[in-house]
């Protein structure tokens, strides 16, 4: 068995950069550049004005002026001579006129109304310095002739930019790959089949892999599924070797079973470089060069006889096939993001394959407690059949082969194979429970909770609304906010009293599923340090759905203080209300060193799939 | 003027979520879904086997039996029960037939080649526990009607695969909103334009934005230049807001100049939320709204007007349009990734208002002295004008307003716009210069480097090659990793002694431009201090393009020796050989304390645009 970087290395090896083409300008978003870009002229072409305003000469100081010509962007100002005594308009990106050796920006300037003048004129209120603060020179930005992109670049929306003003519309790129997709398998229907019967599946690989290769920008062929028939699959084979393809993918029909046709037909028509790679999930996987004498087209194939569990199959895509992908479309740097991530739960390791362990990695800002960086959470039970631990999953946490269990809080090293946003903010809303008017003291709040927002662990307030002192109406924001929005955590300011408009706590108690009365507890015990009136806050606090709403008094520094005592339970409270979003199983062990065992015991069962493995053989 | 916080949260509260659509199931990838997905079926639907093997009646025990039938996946196996006594053949996926209670894997089976049997036989080796762990139960992965995806998850890859599975070809999303492109300015021509008049630029903003938001899944109306010319811009704008767009951009005409005419044409035909933002660049930045019952289509349109410089412009449409864009598609969480990097070179803030420093944010592994952790560099002179300034970032620097330098080291809050991918790895290759063969210590070599890569701070050997002692073959492979590849560091292994076969310093020197005799001094040093023989060494080293190549002695041992003496400076020097790619003057101040102050001075000055602007006025 080959190890996953002997087996990368190897592809990577084996593939080679696709030839360049020429594409028209947009076509190149996404791809490498396979030439350098020079400049065809300066930019800006012209010394250029960087404000509205009067082109001067400086020496002329403040005066009365008679404006002799308008030179705006896209007047060319031909023929234009500012001489000493006379001044000329001047707009954004318009060219300066000859003679003119400053710009006196419009704000310093007094327009004369006088109709009985013949010519325009301009009062010049200020000294104007001859360096030219406000005139960008002639190719300040791009000299002529200048190397603006070179080739191996990658082509983003700047970089079109960038082709844009130099005039280039035509662009030499590398091809991106084009890539064939089959699965293999009798069990297999496809997935508009309503009812299966005794022994089928839906194909559900074909999909995941096409669009995963849809996001990697390679144009995609669908081959549909092929039964387990070694003449069938044969056929097929050809047929995407004899299309044009770069890239074949197949799954399934790969381990050992004796109608496992991939492996010998991949033989057959050239080299099998592997068939085995250590690690888990993706062991079965085969890697295979169709040599270009060895098919119509001249031209290298590479396949990939991937996994049929979809789990192993997905894995595998990400570690070996997008980095050929990239590779083919000449990416300097085929491998994606390696960051570290500090494990959320303990995690049991393979004691003989390293493991690349399905996980949610989101950036945790600097709550006072602990350092900014990644934090890792694992996406649950690991079996490479359950497609469920793939599903919002970021990040393959890479873990070594070896007995025992990593502690949380340890760092892993995680591979980002998808977005790393939407994960690390706490959404958040305050309505403001106004009645009496707009002032009443909400604004200041609402700037109080903001300001502790910050220490929530990169919470953003994300709606505010002002809402009447009326119980369907508090309600209706509060649904929208928490089923719609989907909101983690609303705060209402105000409207907790003992007036008969004060009616906030009783639309949240309509809404809330699961009281909160600890929260209400510490913001009561911390008010009445403060002052007894407090005792007359009727707040109510609770969980709806995967939201948590909290009453908070209106007076701003009452916010202040409530917010202060709750911070330190907040952000891992709101924690424990997002995990509800995913699964039922408790899935947090955030105070590792101090929770009891039997936390420890059933968050690393739920993580680690345990409670089926009896314990670890260490046999290697 | 309006801070960015507050106009990104008028800006959200004024956007609402587009309507769901229903789109065939490959349509909905990237897509934010709009309704629960439930399992129709349990997943596996029937207990399936794990493993190839045979179904058993565990209480048999080892011994002979007759295979009665095979139960592979696809195959239903209907009808089949094994008895005691019997077994039946079955494959991965396969269902366990009626009577069966466990698996025993192929491997643990001996065939029975008897052709005078009348049916298969085979001999089970060992006692098959009844547990099952080979079978997986039937709802194992997914039960019947459990929720698989919920209203507001987004579909990537992986929820494609979920959907297929469950049987959903037809899915329930939100739609993306449609978006037109226009620019104005009189100064402006098409891209094609090959020689440019005075008084005219390439509209390089359009092109740019239609690729940005291409980016963002829209879909995207081209509608082209318009003309500093009232009536122009409001015939466009208005076939615009009657062609079903959801969102308006132009960029240009919202400055000071006498012919700005979109903010009153927008003032005209909607609400103007505001029309500048306090933001350094960007702050030109035009925000409406046009009422459904102010439009042919009833629906309500947002409009952005976004600065004409390039810069302004991009910076403008990553701030707000962005997050505009996916709160229309359904995203629960608009904003992008905002993570903490640490400044790589002081950086000067703007006194007045905050600024959006254009920077490469990379994660920095661990290499001994500093923490892992995300750097920024700046890509130069900040000029909003200077579209080179956003070439290659993927991030924006949020520096607060405020007088003075940020002290180079300081973390500070950078917004992730653009993959982070590409820029964590210095790219790394051995040529080892075999000629007597493939085994003279080159593999052990090869695995000192390997190991000594992992402190060079996201080093990574991406490839190998043995290499003829041939001066042209060895020219061939630097050549290729240098000009086409564009490794970071190409070292070669051995080659380097007196015997005639030893020309790896010939090829090195014909091929390197500019020698770099520290490093060979450095490496002569320590071997000598080892061996006097180390004199004998011939060893060249000197950069090409961007590649530091490197002759490393043959030996693994002196290998390990001078990448230790050489690893102090080793990643400095790959930092300044890269900064060679993209501009040209010094970027980096990595002993910031130790610096000289003229060196300290320079780099200052290229990354704050410095030389320009005499001092700091703090007269806010």
């Amino acid at each position: 068995m080959i190890s996953v970087n002997e087996a990368l290395q190897l592809v990577l090896r084996v593939a080679q950069r696709l030839p360049p083409v020429t594409v028209p300008l947009h076509d190149a978003l996404g791809k490498v550049l396979a030439e350098d870009i020079r400049a065809p002229d300066p930019l800006p072409p012209y010394p250029a004005s960087i404000k509205d305003g009067y082109a001067v000469v400086a020496s002329d100081g403040p005066g009365e002026y008679p404006v002799i010509a308008e030179a705006r962007a896209g007047n060319d100002g031909l023929g234009v001579t500012v001489t000493p005594g006379t001044v000329a308009y001047i707009t954004t990106g318009g060219p300066i006129p000859d003679g003119a050796d400053a710009v006196t920006q419009v704000e310093d300037t007094e327009q004369i109304e006088d109709s009985s003048l013949e010519s325009k004129r301009v009062r010049i209120l200020v000294e104007t310095r001859r360096e030219l603060t406000s005139v960008q020179c002639q190719g300040c930005d791009i000299e002529k002739d200048a190397i603006v992109l070179k080739s191996g670049d990658r082509v983003g929306a700047s970089e079109i930019g960038l082709l844009a003003t130099v005039g280039v519309t035509m662009v030499k790129v590398y091809s991106t790959p084009n890539l064939a997709v089959l699965s293999t398998g009798d069990e297999l229907v496809e997935p508009t089949t309503g009812n299966l019967s005794r022994g089928q599946i839906r194909d559900s690989n074909r999909a995941m892999i096409l669009a995963a290769a849809e996001q990697q920008h390679c144009k995609v062929l669908d081959l549909g599924i092929v039964r387990d028939d070694q003449e069938e699959l044969e056929r097929v084979m050809d047929t995407a070797f004899s299309s044009g393809v770069d890239i074949l993918l197949t799954s399934g029909g790969v381990s050992m079973g004796d109608k496992d046709f991939v492996k010998p037909l991949l033989g057959k028509r050239g080299t099998v470089y592997f068939s085995k790679v250590s690690m888990k999930p993706g062991k079965p996987l085969t890697f295979a060069e169709i040599k270009p004498a060895e098919n119509i087209l001249m031209k290298k194939i590479l396949a990939f006889g991937l996994p049929g569990n979809p789990v192993s199959c997905l894995v595998c895509f990400h570690l070996f096939v997008v980095p050929t992908i990239r590779h083919l479309a000449g990416w300097a740097n085929p491998h994606p993001l390696r960051v570290e991530a500090r494990l959320l739960m303990p995690l049991r390791t393979d004691p003989v394959r390293p493991e690349y362990h399905r996980a949610v990695v989101r950036w945790e800002v600097n709550d006072g407690s602990v350092k900014p960086g990644f934090v890792a959470e694992s996406t649950g039970h690991q079996m490479s059949s359950r497609l469920l631990s793939m599903k919002g999953a970021n990040a393959l946490l890479e873990l070594p082969a070896r007995c025992g269990v990593i502690a949380a809080g340890t760092s892993v090293p995680a591979i980002i194979f998808s977005e790393l946003n939407c994960t690390d903010i706490i959404k958040m809303s305050d309505t403001v429970a106004s009645g009496g008017g707009p002032d009443r003291s909400g604004p200041r709040a609402v700037s109080v909770v903001n300001s502790s927002a910050g220490k929530l662990g990169g919470a953003r307030v994300v709606s505010t609304a002002v809402v009447p002192d009326d119980v369907s109406k508090i309600k209706n924001v509060l649904q929208r906010w928490s089923d719609i929005d989907k909101m983690d955590l609303i705060l209402t300011l105000g409207g907790t009293g003992f007036t008969p408009r004060d009616v906030t706590p009783e639309a949240t108690r309509e809404l809330i599923e699961k009281e909160t009365p600890g929260l209400l507890h510490v913001m009561m015990q911390e008010s009445l340090k403060v002052t007894p009136f407090a005792m007359l806050s009727r707040s109510a606090a609770g969980i709806r759905g995967s939201t948590l709403i909290i009453n908070m008094p209106g007076n701003p520094n009452a916010v202040g203080e409530c917010m202060e005592a709750l911070l330190p339970a907040l952000k891992h409270a709101l924690k424990q209300v997002k995990g509800d979003k995913r699964e039922k199983h408790p899935r947090h062990v955030p105070h590792a060193q101090a929770a009891p065992v039997d936390e420890w015991e059933r968050s690393y069962k739920s993580a680690t799939g345990g409670g089926r493995e009896t314990g670890c053989s260490c046999s290697h």
